[in-house]
């Protein structure tokens, strides 16, 4: 297995679902997978050993957030992302497109790049390709990502065309600035729900022959359906033997969505940031566990996690909400995770059995059964 | 061994520094011993798991706020406080005496006990000794305090004797209404700096015989010499072959000086409270992560230190606190009780090689110190 390796060791028979591996400097990637979001060096509330007990295989840090805090010349200073955080497997970094589209203040997007007013304090910031990926590097994470333009949607297709072709530009300048060779760089495909457009920008994208490609720019607006569609229009267009990458999504029924037309990889906020509002992922759908009917409730939230949270009771963790301490949100982000980790691990072993459908059926039919007396 | 038998190991050479042990339903307790405070069923942030790894051996619960939330009868139901905050090992409930001083709302102390306004909600509650026992047993910790008067310092010797004399009349009380056999009631000697009356309440709660021993109201405004003045007091006059508890303190200094003076127990929010608030207690004294000297600081907050946040630099843990992640909290709270249970340890040791004076003027001259560039 060289850097960087895309492996296919399993094409499910009955759906586009895949079973591969990608090979990174700080291990090899179980696919399809799911990284948690690691914003500012720390998945909120989650200590190290915690996370790997979740069955995490790789963390998402986010480029803005840390060139703003501490800066990315602290960072590499004190030996890169990996070093700062305390965790040693794989990590990726996004490129700061996205939080300049949803953070950022007053911004201005030129073709030369982006110039915003830091959401914390009010500086001007200039971001461009070449400032991207020089912070990426100076992070060093495994993944760095070319720098995008992300706009909301709907939105008129000369405004989706204009951000596609600059996002194309803005690629190959991501790719020629790029130096280390221990970080492989993935481009994003653009262009909204213009399915032409996606095409166009896959088929450039794939031209430049970079280890892997992301979904940019879905989950900011559209239906649930209209991405599911648009992830069918695009994957095709995508390289089979490089790892696909949705960004930013999603609920458990996205993902199984995503694994089913091919997607290899996702990341989201939800498992951590619903877990902190006391939502529980379970098979059975969302628990809420501030509700009176847990106040006595001596079950676990399920019976068959292995996460910390599910040693104790509903109860228990209910009155953890109920009173504000900190270990209500850090134990439902904790088992958020695992929740993720062992939907998407169960979707690996479907695919490696052929019954991915049956998995598919399984879990939305028992999602939507809800929750039990 | 039988159930609740202090065991004295070692008596140190030069002080009145003593090694021992206690057994309880869930295992023994090494003395001396630190408690970390777990208020409502959780020490703040940190999971049992992460607790456990510092070395902590037994946890104290409060019975105020867990009468209040989730309530008694609710941790009953639910299999004890054990069972529902999911710590195996030794546990201390309080008997809300200290919480009725510091925290309700308009109380109203008569000879029957105490009512008050819930803090959460305002609400009327009556709490009398037998209540207290009645709470206590329902939370079935392996040791419960008899009910007892706190008042603040300075007062009048007349409002002091009251408090005491009170204290005593609860205590019996108190034991009367006792009956759970894998529970141990421990009384709590009270007499504010009057020395006579601490050696009156402690004689008369020794003919009790039970089977240990607390110093309660101290740190609650006296200086820190007028407490181990009255420490050296009242030690003297509580029986040798009890545990003593002094409660609610405090400081590593004030550890090592209870140590001193024959304590073999304590608790402290302190660990918990200023590990919160970005301090960092060290053997070079205590350390303040904030402060922007730290901001480039690759060194662990001491080289020495087994726990998770010393598996970091002193910059990660300072931009977690910069940027309010929750892990700053969590890593610092680890930290210092993992700090607090290394003193302690080190202090059992240095008395069972009868070097236990060695032991205090190091650790003294390190603090005095501070830290090092």
């Amino acid at each position: 297995m060289s850097l960087f390796q895309y492996t296919l060791l399993h094409q499910d028979a009955q759906t586009s679902a895949r079973r591969g591996t990608f090979e990174t400097a700080h291990g090899v990637v179980d696919l399809p997978v799911f990284m948690p979001v690691g914003t500012r060096g720390s998945v909120k509330g989650v200590e190290i050993s915690q996370l790997e007990a979740t069955g995490s295989q790789i963390v998402l840090g986010n480029t803005y957030h840390l060139m703003l805090r501490p800066g990315a010349e602290i960072v590499r200073e004190l030996g890169g992302l990996h070093e700062f955080c305390g965790w040693k497997k794989p990590m990726l970094t996004d490129s700061g497109g996205f939080q300049l589209f949803s953070l950022a203040k007053i911004r201005k997007i030129t073709e030369e790049g982006a110039v915003f007013r830091s959401h914390i304090d009010g500086r001007k910031i200039a971001l461009t390709p070449e400032d991207s990926i020089r912070i990426q590097e100076a992070l060093g994470a495994d993944i760095a990502m070319a720098f995008d333009h992300v706009i909301a949607l709907p939105n008129t297709r000369a405004a989706i065309e204009d951000a596609m072709f600059r996002t194309l530009r803005w690629a190959r300048r991501s790719r020629d600035a790029h130096t280390r060779e221990d970080q492989a760089l993935f481009g994003i495909v653009q262009g909204g729900l213009e399915y032409d457009l996606r095409q166009r920008c896959a088929e450039e994208l794939a031209a430049l022959e970079l280890p892997g490609y992301a979904i940019g720019g879905l989950s900011v607006g559209e239906t649930p359906q209209e991405m599911y569609d648009c992830i069918d229009a695009v994957v095709q267009h995508m390289p089979a033997d490089k790892p696909r990458y949705l960004m930013g999504v999603g609920r458990p029924e996205d993902l199984l969505e995503g694994i089913k037309r091919g997607v290899d990889m996702f990341d989201c906020v939800m498992p951590s940031r619903n877990g902190r509002n006391a939502m529980a992922f379970t098979d059975h759908g969302p628990m809420r566990l501030r509700n009176a009917r847990y106040e006595r409730d001596p079950r676990p939230l399920e019976e068959n996690c292995p996460c910390p949270a599910c040693r104790r009771s509903r109860a228990y963790v209910r009155h953890l909400f109920v009173t504000g301490e900190m270990l209500g949100p850090i134990l439902l982000t904790i088992h958020n995770i695992t929740y993720y980790q062992r939907l998407v691990a169960g979707a690996r072993k479907a695919i490696e059995e052929d019954r991915y459908q049956e998995y598919y059926a399984e879990r939305f039919a028992q999602w939507r059964e809800g929750v039990p007396d």
